[in-house]
């Protein structure tokens, strides 16, 4: 067992260590950790290593690097529930954060193939295609993309779009209330334009969600495609035998 | 607006539009893509916008670059469902297709703090760490970590763990049935270590699935950090007013 054991190098020894410490609450959010020179005479072992195990614990958002300040223990992550469906606006409001909406873009447009077939209507159907960048606190933290049919919703782009939730506008303005959806988690990295609005680095981890929602009474839907920086979100369901 | 438009880049228009071909099903999975040099032209842009599109249906698996032959549109995702506890074992059985494990490492430690806080044991409490490559069709697609008290399950590391759902030799060799779980999701990019386990690229997308596993009577718990790749699975739930 032994030669297999030491299969599993240095640096991810390292970094479960300090996984462990950021984890138990032994080291607190906000916290500055000894310099890169410190640590690796700490942990007895070559800067380069001492960066790899750094890089995982960025990787998890655990770690936050300021050029020039040193790394910092991050904040907890914002806990998104599974098991209602929650606005982004409320799930905010709730922790006691300010959210927040900037319309990148928002067109009509004929619908796509792929999307026509998620919300069920026919190909070209005019559907509105509203792109928003989503904050907290001022700070961007999702990339939001949502399809819906224009018959169900005629005028949406004159709502205001830049603070209002959307489930919220169709709710009110619409008496359209999004009762149920079907939906999926992936795992995708940043690319330039998705780094640049969310002000994050190229190639950091992002969560997709893929949502198709539908009223209550199955006649109207929409369809978003979310992305949450990995650093911020993690997403919690809890189950049992069903 | 349309200055705001006009902020979406080329090479995301072009990404977004070959997402729809591939996830209306226009382009099948094992089709393989025109040369860069024919989509640039088909497209009207350089070399380097093309690639940057494809970078972004590289990074949501939806592609398969296979260096010298050209780029081949990726098989669907494995979808994980949330609703049921089920091993990876037999969610992958029950697809009709053919699981594997190998284990990297099994050893007795004493608990870690962070460990300890959810499995609710004492400090320093003898666990098992298991680190085991999990496989399809002999494919390495996930990276499972896990953590188990020695005194619920003594013996585990002769049991038979390179063939064998851990949750099945819990059920049949100790009598513990873990029936229900509290879940959590978030993007994680992958290490070199974890890449090499893996067989993909340092960098890139992996879902960390964290769980609490909880016995019949709450006795025993277990502890896991799953690493699923990207391109090969995503987790899917549904949901509604509760």
């Amino acid at each position: 067992m032994d030669n297999v054991k030491s299969s599993v190098p240095q640096y991810i020894k390292i970094a479960d260590s300090l996984i462990n410490q950021i984890e138990s609450g032994e080291l607190e959010p906000g916290t500055r950790l000894p310099s890169e020179r410190e640590l690796s005479v700490l942990f007895d072992v070559n800067r380069l290593t001492l960066r790899r195990a750094l890089s995982k614990l960025e990787s998890q958002g655990l770690i936050i690097r300021k050029h020039g300040k040193g790394n910092f223990i991050a904040e907890p992550k914002i806990e998104r529930q599974t098991k209602q469906l929650i606005s982004f606006t409320n799930g905010i409001k709730r922790r006691g954060l300010a959210p927040g909406a900037k319309v990148i873009n928002i067109e009509q447009r004929p619908v796509e193939a792929a999307i026509a077939k998620q919300l069920k209507v026919p190909v070209l159907t005019p559907v509105y295609h509203v792109l928003r960048q989503r904050m907290i606190n001022q700070e961007p933290v999702m990339l939001e993309q949502l399809w819906a049919p224009v018959h169900c919703f005629p005028g949406l782009e004159k709502q205001d779009l830049n603070n209002r939730s959307v489930y919220e506008i169709m709710k009110s303005e619409y008496g359209i209330t999004m009762t149920r959806a079907q939906r999926s988690l992936e795992p995708v990295i940043a690319t330039k334009f998705e780094a640049e609005v969310l002000r994050i680095e190229t190639g950091a981890p992002l969560l997709m969600e893929r949502r198709l929602g539908f009223d209550q009474n199955s006649n109207c839907m929409e369809f978003s495609k979310d992305l949450y920086r990995g650093d911020r979100f993690r997403f919690i369901f809890a189950d049992g035998d069903a």
